[in-house]
């Protein structure tokens, strides 16, 4: 009996590769009338949305883009780069969003890795491209979005995007002959070393947007700022959940606070995604409102660990936020902080520590874990044991491109190895302690960079914190911090030493603090590795 | 470099079968003190109800069901069904859920064509059993479930089920080595002919329960009536979403309005679906509350094309009716009817009668279109243009059950022909006008019964009708009219026939008006074919 269950084969009535191009089609069709993009003047629904996307499909697919051909893309976040989330797979290519604001170096060094066909550059960044061409040494094909609301509205006379967009449009479904099919090759941050290419596939795109969509959960025609830039982690999948549920993206290219916030007020914006740094600036605003927003908006936040007094503030603002954890390498978001029922009692603070953790399985995920590094088993739930985050499942990578080592060194035992370091705390919820690089070995005691900053953060007149490792005879390290103030604050070294002092173990107190601006990627990562070289300098 | 693409492969870490039984192991965990089942005094965890299921997967698996191996179900909606529909497919079987209200002759033709190896039965059911063995005539070993608040709470001193939930748990994590895997057989209904074996696979299983997660949308946490018998589409695969978004699922053993509106009242339900006959029941019922549910409960109704008299009650009674449509073949519903923001201005009678449409696709579907059945072209967007419904995507079934030819005739040029009439309006809205062999055709006019009855529900006196095709030797078929009426009412053929006359086209009017009791099946169907053979017999 099991030959006649297995009898009925794949055909096309039952069987569709899965891929988000799917969900722009039918958004095309079922939200036609609905609002798909605001960005300032611009205003398109759905239908023209899809119409547009056909088009720039069309023109790939003429410029010979097909699959297995990345097509680079330099541009913040406009609606040219979300049509491109779905007219590049649509014409079979692999996007490859860079971050704008990576050195000329690096983008050449991407631009060549990536073997990119075509590259498309909003004019603000064609200097940028330009620079990385000329150490490239050999011409790629550009074509130009000229932005009227861009600070350099100026082509240089070549392809526009516009052009694209008028092109016939795309004959085809647009779905992928198998959607294990690369749809998107995303560099890493690379806060050390070269960046890695993290190829994602159109099954892991589609699942990261459904099951977002049904995990967050983002309910029926939200109105979604676009703050997470979309050259990381495709902006954590969520402009290809967008079709899913009708929404509408609402850009204003420059995440600064007095824009978002007069969007918000303009668009009844709903939900947003952005780094705790950013939650942080928008609660620090002089442009915030003064009540809290009613009812509360919905904010995605990852990037980092967000320390629980920016979650408190944020709260107290009228931001309802998931804090979610992921990496390049899921696709962004994997794991949530889901409420659980017993939360409703807490106070403000002990909510905020709860929500500061990475949390459980998003459902698309099959299993996130930490293992003790040594034994391979896992640590026990007593919220102290580190061991390193594992994760399975089908919105984790395809692999590195080109680059089988490190593919095999992550995927061991049937898992991705994430280099994090957490603890699993005896409700399950797991938290972060740090990278296992920033972990800081002082006398044999492991000590969270993470912890000690969310002491700073504690600190009234600390701005923004980061704590490394610095070289001791003694104790082999310490902790070492790194503080940017508030602007007029006063605290001096030993005044924020004794305030660790008392909140923390005396092996966990920092025993310098250094008074400095905190250097920080494009996504708000801080970039710890120069500060480890300058407590290296410090002795 | 589309090689470099193409290298890294599929390995555990990054692909794993999609498998609702994935929902049931991460609710276990991540929803652990969420309740997830009550019945009367009975309230489980999801971390005890995933308990459950893992010792009964473990006795099936010691029973030796494995993959392929088909388990029927003989019982209501009762927690025991629901978990069910995770221990099975965990064992590697295929879930055969049996409508209750079948015949025994059925029955036993259902249990001979599935080659169940394994029946699991409610002790009210042990005598329809019994008399299915009789005519099998052969023993399929059984399990008996006992429940102490169904009619029948004795066993016959052969395994319990309460045995298999103590049984020592299924080690692995009981996900299928191929999505493609049989996960449900479910026979269709039979309004004619022998019943076929719809064959389900995980992949499907997967898609469905995630994609109407997101899609109704349900949120989080919702408190779900279970209403769709479990046997019918598996309750629509509302079961296999409850783990994802951590529902609570309330049950009642048989849908009775007086049960209903108190489980609704104790328990905060939020969500349900019913058929349109049992949405009318609650408007009726003399139990129903005086005042409308405030805030709605979202009712997912499906089954049948809900009259808009139906619908315009159910709002008045506070329930925000999402109307879809589906087949056995499409593991339930595929379509939507999504409101529209320019429905916001409509009134309730016009806002029904768009809410009666059978609507757009669902996220999770690839294509839903009407087409010419002579030609294949697609049907013009006029509301009147009459073709058949198509549907392709992956929660189409994977194939009839041992009938390869029915399989070939319902996949034909890549799509399911679902054998329904329907118009496509002009906002690209689905509306089934009937089942095709429903269609009655007078002087050469095509006419929808489902348009005939939707006048006649307009009557007052009407509680019930159905409209079907008799013989006429002028027009070759007429209108022939079944009508229950409401208690103490008093209209006659002459009054029923004025009404329609002064709502419809001459040719769609009934000729004649029957008042008699109209058989329906358990799920509220009406057995159109029973209502023919009357009218042949009319002459």
């Amino acid at each position: 009996m099991r030959e006649d269950f297995d009898a009925p084969g794949r055909v096309p009535a039952n069987h569709v590769p899965l891929s988000p191009v799917s969900f722009l089609n039918r958004a095309a069709e079922v939200h036609a009338d609905r609002v798909a993009v605001v960005y300032g003047p611009v205003r398109r629904t759905w239908a023209e949305t899809g119409a547009r996307i056909r088009a720039v499909a069309g023109a790939l697919e003429a410029r010979g883009i097909g699959p297995g051909d990345s097509v680079a893309v330099i541009a913040p976040n406009i609606p040219e780069m979300f049509e491109l989330h779905f007219a590049v797979p649509m014409a079979g290519g692999v996007l490859t969003a860079l971050n704008t604001r990576l050195e000329a170096e690096t983008v050449a060094y991407i631009l060549d890795h990536s073997e990119s066909r075509l590259a498309i550059v909003d004019t603000q960044y064609r200097p940028l491209f330009d620079a990385a061409l000329a150490l490239l040494g050999r011409e790629i094909p550009v074509v130009e979005i000229i932005d009227p609301q861009g600070p350099a509205p100026e082509g240089t006379g070549c392809a526009t995007y516009e052009d694209l967009a008028a092109h016939a449009p795309f004959a085809g479904d647009g779905l992928p002959g198998d959607e294990w099919q690369a749809i998107a090759l995303n560099y890493t941050s690379g806060t050390s070393g070269r960046p890695k290419g993290v190829i994602y596939h159109h099954r892991g795109a589609y699942l990261i947007a459904l099951g977002t969509a049904a995990g967050w959960p983002v309910g029926h025609a939200p109105s979604y700022l676009s703050v997470v830039p979309m050259f990381h982690c495709n902006g954590w999948g969520h402009p290809w959940m967008m079709p899913i549920v009708g929404g509408k993206t609402v850009f204003v290219r420059q995440p600064e606070p007095k824009r978002m916030f007069a969007a918000i007020a303009a668009e009844g914006v709903t939900h947003f995604g952005a780094a705790p740094v950013i939650l942080q600036m928008l609660a620090e605003s002089p442009d915030a409102p003064a009540a809290p927003f009613d009812p509360p908006i919905h904010a995605f936040t990852a990037g980092a660990p967000p320390p629980p007094p920016i979650l408190e503030r944020s709260a107290a603002m009228g931001l309802d936020v998931m804090h979610v954890y992921g990496l390049t390498e899921t696709y962004g978001h994997i794991s949530q902080c889901l409420p659980q029922p017993d939360w409703e009692g807490l106070d403000a603070a002990a909510l905020a520590e709860r929500r500061a953790r990475q949390g459980v399985a998003f459902p698309m995920l099959e299993g996130i874990a930490v293992f003790d590094r040594e034994t391979g088993a896992p640590v026990p739930r007593d919220g102290t044991t580190q061991g390193e985050i594992a994760i399975r499942g089908n919105v984790v990578m395809k692999g590195y491109y080109k680059n089988p080592e490190a593919t095999a060194e992550a995927f061991r035992g049937g898992w991705f190895w994430s280099g994090d370091a957490a603890v699993v705390h005896p409700d399950g919820y797991i938290q972060i302690r740090d990278r296992l690089k920033d972990v800081i070995i002082s006398g044999g005691e492991n000590v969270s960079s993470v912890e000690v900053e969310n002491v700073l953060y504690r600190h009234p007149d600390v701005q923004t914190a980061a704590v490394v490792a610095r070289a001791d005879p003694k104790w082999g390290e310490v902790p070492c911090a790194f503080v940017e103030l508030r602007p007029g604050a006063v605290a001096d070294e030993a005044a924020i030493i004794g305030f660790c002092r008392e909140r923390l173990a005396g092996f966990k107190t920092p025993k310098s603090v250094i008074f400095t601006e905190i250097p920080k990627t494009s996504t708000g990562k801080i970039q710890k590795f120069l500060l480890r070289n300058r407590a290296r300098e410090l002795g």
